[in-house]
């Protein structure tokens, strides 16, 4: 397992997956179900063992190995299993010391076409849900699937989904998974509420140098991202970590590719008339994001220019328009530049307001009242 | 000139420079000495070209080109030359449109000896000032250096220096780089100072996978990298991205690793006990970042446990002890965790606020009076 896999984005696991079941080979996939304390990745992170390879992490080095080595083990019994691994305590359990300080549940599976469906949703942009039994009255490893276009589907049976279909709902619309309890008279099962979600859109408007680290980093942190260049025709290799490259004018924009309520726009021409054109034609969207290089002074040069066509910027749309564009990292090297770029689409695609997590926690300066361990 | 070298990091250009000197090939430096209204990089950028190749980038692909093509005149004639490229206004003089929206002023100088003091002040981890004459009474070209231990040196003459040797100061402490006149009894002069900082430096205290993505975006944004592991022997191919890499314990960490007020230090070893035994060696240092991964509450354990031993984190310490680490950003994968710790690296080292660069520069609700332009 390369470090590469081991990094992998969780949109690019579940591709890993879909590409495993296509081989045909024996597979198995490790989910965490559980966390209690510390611990490096939340419930949901998922790693896929394929013979000596596979994809995807589910701690930081601490415990690959070990579900790795239980993987012919599921293969061999052809069924699931779930194991905890406590890594709390001093003692030092997995002889190196990697502590990492929480319990953690995973579920282990054979891959089979139960996990299709999670996918094939993913490759399609669309978020899901998977239910998964890890307890109680019905088979381990029962799963059905859930998202809000087609509702639940798979091999759970009525009532189970019935009872469950509100809090699988109120998960997926946190972006959370979690394991929850049902408790009727058909029965009493735990699942694994898993909500999975497609990869978040960049569309980027530029064709310069600057464009390639902003395509680079952003790719890494799992944006699908399209290029779209308004001079010159360009293809795939002028920008190789683009999924899509495309050529187009500012005004056929929206006919050559789609701008919905989950593509981000950075908008990055160096071509003031481009940008301020591409401008004019992203309002008419409902993109959440478009992010303006250049000053604040640009942007007002095309406001009061869209303004004289008619074309004026709502409070609405001044939410949406990022100007400068990115967050305020310091720096003026191309990569700075890219980074803030990139560190600003992963602040606004998850919602938060930008700041230290530790400012977040609280100060640190208030004192517990010091109680010695010893 | 690949998009690699377009994109490197300002140490690693002067770091170019130096290589290109011991080749004792003929190369062109270009150095943005002004510049006017909106451009994407400020004074101080620089792009090395040698042949064909090169290193470094003034703009975003609007002028390099142009830059490069003027490349042999300026071998051929032997001495420095200023261009001045008008980038304003709607007229498409570049031929791609590519109007950046400023007024920029270039020096091209033949690469000479005059260059090295600030190559090796940088390479030693010693941010500098170079001065360079851009007009007036004394000859284009001519250079002087200063930083703080050893103030001023090379060809510029006393009375120059012990004019402007305030405002150096005072333009090195503030790290900008801009043009300034001279104007005295001995002549009138305009000078180039450059002030250029050797990058920050980064110590990665962790062995675990979760290091690898740290320091290859460290490294990506111009930290100087050191991975230091506390188990297990480990080497640079360990991590290919780093610098250098160390294999110490925790008692030993001060001797083995340079600590001092520039080093930032991220600990993220996974083991508790290990943490915290590097945390309360880093408190007995000036690092002005420690980032610990984890939650606020493994920190408070490790207090308790430092405190039980006597050691007690100060007000100054809690500044500088940022825990959990990075900014929030959101994501859980892998990628985005490095990411984020990445990022509030940089709002550190370039002592910034993390936050929208468009909240920095107000609301864009406000209207201005819509004036028309045509």
């Amino acid at each position: 397992m390369t470090d590469t896999n081991w990094e992998m984005a969780e949109a690019d696991v579940l591709a890993a997956i879909g590409d495993a079941l296509d081989r045909g080979n024996d597979a198995v996939l490790a989910t965490i179900i559980d966390v209690e304390g510390s611990a490096y990745r939340r419930p949901g992170a998922k790693m896929l063992i394929e013979g000596d390879g596979g994809a995807g992490s589910l701690t930081a080095g601490c415990l690959e190995d070990e579900v790795r080595g239980l993987a012919n083990e599921v293969l061999d019994a052809g069924r699931p299993r779930i194991e905890t691994y406590d890594l709390m305590g001093d003692e030092d359990v997995w002889g190196l010391g990697m502590g990492c300080n929480g319990i953690i549940t995973v579920l282990l599976e054979p891959l089979d076409a139960s996990h299709r469906p999670a996918v094939e949703r993913v490759a399609h942009g669309t978020d899901c849900a998977t239910l998964t039994v890890v307890g109680g009255d019905r088979p381990l490893g029962e799963r059905g699937i859930y998202d809000p276009d087609d509702g639940f589907a798979g091999a759970l049976p009525e009532w189970l989904v019935a009872d469950l279909a509100d809090r699988t709902a109120a998960l997926f619309d946190a972006g959370r998974s979690e394991t929850i309890s049902v408790d009727t008279d058909d029965g009493s099962v735990e699942l694994f509420v898993d909500t999975i979600e497609a990869p978040p859109e960049l569309v980027v408007l530029g064709s310069g140098p600057d464009v390639t680290p902003v395509v680079e980093l952003a790719t890494r942190v799992g944006f699908r991202v399209a290029v779209v260049a308004f001079r010159g025709a360009l293809s795939e290799a002028d920008f190789p970590a683009a999924d899509t490259v495309h050529t187009t004018s500012p005004p056929k924009l929206r006919e050559s590719i789609d701008l919905d309520a989950d593509t981000h726009v950075v908008v990055m021409t160096h071509n003031f008339i481009d940008d301020r054109l591409a401008l004019g034609e992203l309002l008419d969207t409902p993109v959440p994001y478009i992010g303006l290089m250049g000053p604040r002074d640009r942007f007002e040069e095309m406001r009061d220019e869209l303004a004289a066509e008619g074309v004026s910027i709502t409070d609405a749309d001044a939410d949406r328009i990022y100007t400068p564009i990115g967050l305020d990292l310091g720096g003026d090297a191309p990569s700075t530049i890219a980074y803030s770029i990139v560190a600003e689409l992963l602040a606004v695609a998850n919602d938060r307001t930008p700041r230290h997590l530790a400012e977040r926690a609280g100060p640190i300066h208030e004192r517990r009242a010091v109680e010695p361990t010893e």
